[in-house]
């Protein structure tokens, strides 16, 4: 079926444009929404044809910068094309472009990190200004004029909804069997009129398959049929298989205590290798009928309801290997039933991550002994991806895990510090910090307890004496016993690591 | 009424005993569920005669000490008189008490500060320990042995049903017609059984007026006539005045914009003299049928529903001066039905505070140039009192205040500093930072963009020149410029304060 046969009113194939077109539609300045959350689903072409028109503007001497809103990072064919032209005036709310990042890091282009979920809720309320044209990718369109979304959803209903103008890119490459697989819940009401959300299984269908939007909204249709950012997951490395291991034995003691069901409860775990190994180690592990309400499916959760392990899960978008979205699009009615796809302020939400008792599991950057988290900035000052909905979930989760190995960078890194450079999630949200030398559980523990326990199970030995030496020193020194602070050499690993290449002494 | 007929089921008044005796029932190294929020509804007599008990002990050689959980502060009857004899071993979640506080920041005490909203969750799902026993103030029990709470509810509901025994004090000083003022919600269930909340408006009573216990849990019942902690309350100070102008200044510009309905979304203001000026502000102010959904009913609410602006006030407890406190119990058959009073789990629970749109209000210690709020340490390493609601709040707020004076300790300190020295809400989670000097509204805005309006508008004169040096310092000097800091200075405000007692060059 190609991608104008995908259009189904055939009222619209009148709108159907090239890229150069559709980017022409969109104005210097622009507040503009794009599809897009974690590589999958964001618009492949006219982000590239929009990156030219500013290039050769620049070369005019004419001023072209837009504000970009996503659902999450996205890809080469956006983020990549749009920052290489200084495109950026301003983006939010996640991004893991290299080029992007190393733009907002030369203080070239600004960034605004949100919470995911609360960034349709700020668009909805006029924090951030009008949003001039949506830009979104979708598998097809029905009959009736509605959207099928493609391999994510993320902020694509706020983007219609809120956008004057909406462009849209029908992707051929998406497998027309994704239809009926997306959930879109059209009751969303601001205060005072928002009502509870009737969820209450990550199983739950909640909406319509289809997103609605006004016919006269779409001013432009533009045919592609290109990949998605699908890259192959290396196998779980020592490290991310011995932090994984601590998470599934503290599972495991938490089943028999009583204090989690058999089945545990919805697994919420962001992207990448420590999070594709407790995946991986679940599918080895004993525990049945697991279900998951988190943001993004990877390659461990498709394997796990292969399985038979997992009886469904739920999330915003894919993040697949080129091996497992074949395998998706190869039994996609198998899978059709086991897998939802939401809105990201619906996946994210904490009225839903609070009632399911989600347990979060996402990476970090570096914590400190007293439990505090960063997950954005290398050294305080420069950001590394953005928060993503890892404050969502583990604000509500029934347990929050933050994972890293102890070090980096060949070992001039720790990952344990005495003072967080930066803090994302702070001491209050932050339950069981793991490395691959152990877990520490901080629930209900004072800062002194805490500190005691990561210092002794989650730094790396060649650490462990000089932050020693800087606890009892500052055990000693600081004005108040509470939470014992040096204030002096707080930050001073990372002071010797900017200065020296390494945090050792 | 004497407190003994207030004890309506005729069958439990041979469970009445003294302070001494039932005081006698609380084991060394227990955990203890006590009532209590804000000063008001805790046990007056129990704790005095348990710390007697326990400075015996200690004469005697004996170790005792137990581990305390509450609402949040209570009074010099509770945690004056246990901190005194150093009769906690840890204490949690919340409190305000001199002698307390100067024992945690002694190191000769532990505290776990916790979010208000997950301690019953905590403790819920198991995660604190056994609870061995409740020690509750009523101001009665009815006909059929369930509890009438008295000014506060906090977490009674929670310990009632997971304390083995549970010892009530019926207080005689508390009105009789505060029954049918509370609203309990009794069908709490824990993941993978909860169901949403079915609140939709702060005036919505979900639940029974009563709190359930099993009559055989009831193991004694103390006598009381003693009043709460009632403190008068200071006029609004200039600076209060000018911090509560900004805001109200502020919500005008938001409601002409259309981002706020004219009566605003329910407030929630913590508690002291910039709150209360805010209230006295709104008092004075053209917003009419105000609501308020917030953990503490402070003098300004009661006003505000006095003059008619105010339809409805939910809260888990009052704090109210001596004044206020008779204008409420002469006039109590008017305020029940636009007085709630909930368990805290309730009026501080993520879902409803998100659903109603709350606008949050909250005091903090410092806030930093890029956003990042530090509520609860002196200098990194002392402790004030804790974080309260305020996290709960902020991060589900429509939109999140936080206020301070821009100096204290007589212009020594700044709060608005470099880098905070611990972070309670991180950029994320703080919407609008006022001092008396103006507002800064950091919506949307990147961590550059934000430092410019906070130095702009929010630092005294005093500390501008210095502010603007480190910035264009970090600027210069930092390895990423997205959050620009220049860790060698970073602290240095607060290095020189401990040094030279205050934060001035």
């Amino acid at each position: 079926m190609s991608a104008k046969d995908r259009i189904r009113l055939k009222s619209l194939h009148d709108r159907i444009m090239t890229a150069e077109e559709a980017a022409a539609l969109i104005p210097n300045g622009a507040n503009v929404g794009m599809s897009g959350f974690t590589g999958a689903g964001y618009p492949k072409k006219i982000p590239e044809a929009l990156a030219k028109r500013i290039q050769d503007e620049h070369l005019k001497g004419n001023k072209f910068r837009i504000n970009v809103w996503t659902g999450a990072s996205t890809a080469p064919e956006l983020d990549g094309a749009l920052a290489s032209v200084d495109g950026f005036e301003l983006r939010l709310p996640y991004q893991s472009d290299p080029i992007c990042r190393k733009k907002i890091n030369a203080g070239e282009m600004e960034y605004t990190d949100i919470h995911l979920s609360h960034v349709a809720e700020y668009v909805s309320r006029g924090f951030l200004g009008e949003l001039s044209v949506a830009v979104i990718e979708v598998s097809g369109i029905t009959e009736e004029g509605h959207l099928i979304s493609s391999s994510s959803i993320g902020n694509n209903v706020t983007w219609v909804d809120n956008a004057k103008k909406v462009i849209l890119e029908v992707n051929e490459w998406q497998s027309p069997k994704l239809e009926g697989m997306h959930d879109i819940y059209g009751q969303m009401k601001m205060p005072p009129n928002s009502k509870p959300l009737p969820l209450v299984h990550p199983a739950d269908r909640i909406g319509t398959p289809y997103i609605k939007c006004p016919k006269e909204k779409i001013v432009g249709i533009v045919l592609t049929n290109n990949p998605d950012r699908n890259t192959p997951l290396a196998k779980p490395d020592e490290n991310s298989t011995k932090i994984a291991d601590h998470i599934l034995d503290f599972l495991e003691i938490e089943v028999k205590s009583g204090r989690l069901p058999k089945n545990l409860l919805p697994i919420q775990s962001g992207v990448g290798n420590i999070a594709n190994a407790v995946l991986f180690g679940l599918k080895k592990g004993k525990f049945e009928n697991i279900t998951s309400y988190t943001e993004v499916i990877q390659d461990g959760m498709v394997d796990l309801i292969k399985c038979g392990k997992m009886t469904v899960a739920s999330a915003t978008a894919f993040s697949l290997s080129p091996d497992l979205n074949e395998e998706l699009n190869n039994h996609m009615d198998d899978y059709r039933s086991k897998i939802i796809l939401r809105a990201q302020r619906i996946s994210n939400h904490p009225e839903l991550i609070r009632r399911l008792g989600c347990l979060a599991m996402n990476a970090m950057i570096e914590a400190d002994i007293y439990g505090h988290v960063n997950s954005t900035h290398v050294m305080g000052s420069q950001i590394m991806n953005g928060i993503g909905g890892s404050g969502d979930f583990a604000r509500n989760a029934y347990i929050s895990f933050f994972m890293s190995p102890s070090t980096a960078k060949g070992g001039s890194i720790s990952s344990i510090v005495p003072m967080v450079s930066h803090v994302d999630h702070t001491e209050h949200d932050v339950n069981v910090i793991v490395t691959e030398q152990g877990l520490a559980d901080l629930r209900g523990l004072s800062p002194k307890q805490r500190a005691k326990l990561i210092i002794e199970n989650c730094i790396h030995p060649d650490y462990k004496p000089a932050m020693r030496e800087y606890y009892n020193k500052a055990l000693e020194t600081a004005p108040g016993k509470h939470t014992p602070h040096n204030l002096d050499e707080a930050l001073s690993w990372h002071q010797r690591f900017l200065k020296t290449g390494s945090m050792k002494k």
